[in-house]
């Protein structure tokens, strides 16, 4: 774990929302700036999927984090001015509590004895670290892709420990479409042999399933209209090809997928990553209350903002409309945000010039 | 095969157009109504990539066919007025000779000795069988999705023997979201170990590659909109579910696709199925000629007729413009008709009503 993080054990059963618990569950962490007297400046960001809680490059730890460009010194979540703390989820692999944790009632990994996780577990681990840290009431929570969910999950569970919100490219529950995408990734890893029932060898993961999942990932993360400007037809002359293989490599955008895939599947425990996506599928806003309506009474926001993109197919356009409109009705000081980025879901991560402004303009 | 199946044999060496050559191929087609003394009232059609000839009902074999309100007496394609041909692919494994026939120069199955297919091959067995029934000259030819692009290579192949062409959503040349979607699906059943690099055995097929194959077909063929009416976040009563899978399906639209993937994946042979699909992304119009406009210069057609459905992401709806742009160049009796279907690519087969009126227009 590299410098930067930091950890908290939430002593005792920590209990899971759709039954069972985990006992004393680890929350990996870092914070940029400082917790002001007043207590008043803290941010807390939610991650999408698979980041870890490096958000940004510290002293401690200078490398790149996922979200490098918004979070630091005169950047828009400007750690001058802010003391920002980012989680990685619980239920993820780097660094909290999940799947791939040992067990410490049988000194066995988890696996899929795992309890069923859902988003409010998410939200709750996180708030035991908000906690910690001597914070009563955040300035702001901020949740991109499914941590948008997380952040949701949190303002209605904790509604008086948060005054505003921002969702970036995220919704209050999953449509069918999104939910096909990610139980099929979800399959396409059961599917490998390699995987075991979750039983996988560590040394021997079903690395096959999971950059197929990472290839749909790709497909449904970013735009057709960005590829067709991309890559159009363009050949690929990429060297990953096997020479005599009928199918091989021949298109640009084939050898992308392979590129991005590769990248990502030796970096995520398979199991790990079965849960969270399962989670995204689960979370619905409307179990707060038995509506949405009654979910978005439940909230005490001072302001909200909802950012989307517009090529975004995964957590389309009309879901963050239909965010704004719920979050206005409780809290008329919400924003909503549609930008035209070609580069769909994944635009809040490489669309930078895009979203920076945005973000710069709320917390100014 | 159904009494309704009739066969040529294409004698001597078929010339494949990326290389090598088949050694006297079979074409399975049906016909529905009479050729006419003139012999101008014939009619081709090419299908999709999985169907096999049998496009409707007859004497011969009442079984429905994949068109069946479409083709027909009193039908938009009325057989009573028009000599109707549907042929099955080269390169299916429906009737027509491909991967999964027996090479008559070895007696094996050809398997991966296939040579390249390309939808001008299928285009030109197409033609081969049109020349047998002593038919000059093509009143239209009718192509629906990767059958549209066959049907263009016809068209541009052998222009003097094509009055009319409709194209059913359908392109000049795939994108490369779609080609990233079939590239995804080709490796999803090569990643099956049964696959054996197309050396599977007959009894025990790659059925789980190829079930996930078409649960990811499925994901492109429909639309969100769709998903979002027709399931929302419906849980799924559906017994597929193993008791205590961790994972199982929960939500309909898992059941939908699941119900899907099992109808289809015994029904076709999975080395046919990789190599239309490939054709399918290595089709370019823009080939014959150099470029599309010099590709469109090369048509000789009277009337054509463009229909593409605005809720379709395979063969999505600028493509459907820009295929009547060019036609329109050249012919300028051309039609475009843009519908509001919301099902998505698959629209032409399950949303009758709206496409019947246009072809029956066309036709009138």
């Amino acid at each position: 774990m590299a410098g930067a993080t930091k950890r908290l054990t939430i002593d005792g059963r920590f209990s899971m929302r759709r039954g069972a618990y985990l006992e004393s569950p680890s929350m990996a962490y870092e914070t940029w700036g400082e917790l002001n007297a007043a207590k008043d400046n803290a941010i807390l960001i939610f991650s999408g999927l698979s980041p870890s809680a490096h958000a940004a490059s510290s002293v401690e730890d200078p490398s790149a984090g996922w979200w490098e460009d918004m979070i630091g010194t005169g950047l828009p979540i400007d750690s001058k001015r802010f003391f920002v703390i980012s989680v990685n989820s619980l239920g993820s692999c780097l660094g909290s509590t999940g799947p791939a944790s040992i067990n410490p009632e049988n000194g066995k990994v988890y696996r899929l004895d795992f309890p069923v996780l859902t988003l409010e577990d998410v939200a709750d681990a996180a708030h035991a670290v908000v906690e910690s840290l001597g914070i009563d009431q955040l300035h702001t929570v901020v949740g991109c892709s499914m941590g948008g969910m997380s952040g949701l999950a949190y303002c209605v569970q904790h509604p008086q420990s948060v005054c505003a919100f921002v969702s970036v490219s995220s919704t209050t529950r999953a449509e069918p479409f999104s939910i096909a995408v990610r139980s099929l990734q979800r399959e396409l890893i059961r599917s490998d042999p390699k995987w075991r029932d979750g039983n996988y060898d560590a040394e021997d993961p079903p690395l096959v399933g999971q950059r197929l999942a990472r290839k749909l990932g790709m497909i449904s993360y970013r735009s057709a209209e960005e590829w067709v400007q991309r890559f159009g037809r363009e050949r690929s002359t990429s060297t990953l090809a096997s020479p005599g293989d009928r199918f091989q490599i021949e298109f640009s955008v084939e050898s992308y997928l392979e590129n991005s895939a590769q990248k990502f599947s030796g970096g995520f425990d398979p199991n790990c990553y079965l849960y969270l996506s399962h989670a995204s599928d689960l979370f619905d806003f409307a179990e707060h209350g038995g509506s949405l309506q009654a979910a978005f009474k439940r909230l005490e926001l001072e302001r909200a903002l909802v950012i989307g993109v517009r090529s975004d197919i995964l957590f389309p356009v009309h879901q963050q409309r239909d965010l704004a409109s719920g979050l206005r009705e409780v809290c008329p000081d919400t924003t909503l945000v549609e930008l035209d980025c070609s580069k769909g879901h994944d635009s809040f991560l490489v669309d930078m010039d895009a979203f920076r402004p945005v973000i710069c303009d709320f917390f100014r």
